[in-house]
């Protein structure tokens, strides 16, 4: 039995960069699945076990840990892989992370689901959240010009953060293309050894009923 | 002349974050102006000392820092104020701090700062920006209606990073009388020692010429 439990399903790049770190480390472990579609995180039960209404959440040796940068910052001393090497570096991985949650993954996951999940069309909720997406995309782009990684030079979990939904294929009204440093990240975490897509590694959440 | 030196603008409750933590630990500070009203922050001078284009900034020491979350991190450290105590606080701290940037102060303060500073009146995008925010806000009151602070029980930077938008009075058309934990933490806050609000530390902007 796995000693590492995680609520998880496939739609979620929350998750996914969680999964990614659990499999480029080698690590074994156990999905519990999340009906998010049919409001299970918005259920008492669900927030019993994590207040904020969100997967992921870790389960290991008696810790329940939610919000991915803290289940990777663990994951990373656990594991020893993808972490800080000193102070400057757990900083800058922070500083990243602090900025993915805030203005990258944020508006473009958001603009995804409204987009490409619930195919909500176009509105000003979604233009107002692909501007937002795009200014950052620009500010990472500019930055991977300078570097093959977003901390160090080399894969940390800083990457792992930001680059969770640039894998999924759902349509968001962005065109990587226009952004070809990020394109060339992904290629780059793609291309390590254990490294899997969002779907082959956890399966899609049950369809809305009715 | 003080060793911290700290680019903000008054309207930035992401500067406040800051500005509260060195009020309260009683650390001397310099501020450098920033004119963010015309488009300072957006400049290629800026973006030279922050990429990501944001206030505030620190500089100690020959280190410039960045995301009011990994400033109110070193000022803990170099404090011994508000940090937290052992690695399990260190995690929900964190934990906090994500969902801040994520949920809490990202669409509050962007709701504030359409509808409170552009005076943008309602549109499908304040709704959206109001309808994130008060469910964060539900998350947050509950919490704190079993305790005084967000984590251990006591003020930490958890405290201050979500606080900080909560002491600004501009219009969001979110009435903070719904939450009355939230407004029994907000007056804990300013109750301890050093408080000061906001534009009695930092000044306003300059406003928007032409």
């Amino acid at each position: 039995m796995a000693d590492y439990k995680l609520y998880a399903f496939g739609e979620s790049g929350n998750c996914y960069k969680v999964a990614m770190m659990l499999a480029l480390t080698g690590t074994e472990w156990e999905r519990l699945p999340v009906d998010y579609f049919n409001g299970e995180t918005r259920g008492e039960a669900f927030r019993a076990i994590n207040e904020m209404g969100e997967a992921p959440v870790l389960l290991h040796k008696g810790k329940v840990l939610s919000q991915s940068g803290v289940i990777l910052d663990y994951l990373a001393a656990q594991t020893g892989r993808f972490g800080p090497e000193n102070e400057d570096e757990r900083r800058e991985i922070l500083r990243w992370m602090l900025f993915d949650n805030h203005k990258f993954t944020s508006y473009y996951a958001t603009l995804r689901f409204l987009v490409g999940l619930q195919k909500s069309g176009e509105s000003p909720v979604t233009e107002f959240l692909r501007g937002r997406a795009k200014a950052a995309f620009g500010i990472v782009d500019k930055h991977l010009a300078a570097s093959a990684f977003l901390v160090g030079n080399r894969l940390t979990i800083a990457d792992l953060s930001l680059a969770g939904y640039i894998f999924f294929d759902e349509e968001t009204g962005i065109d990587l293309a226009d952004y070809p440093n990020i394109l060339a990240w992904r290629a780059r975490i793609a291309a390590m050894p254990g490294w899997k897509a969002p779907y082959n590694m956890v399966p899609h959440a049950p369809k809305a009923r009715g």
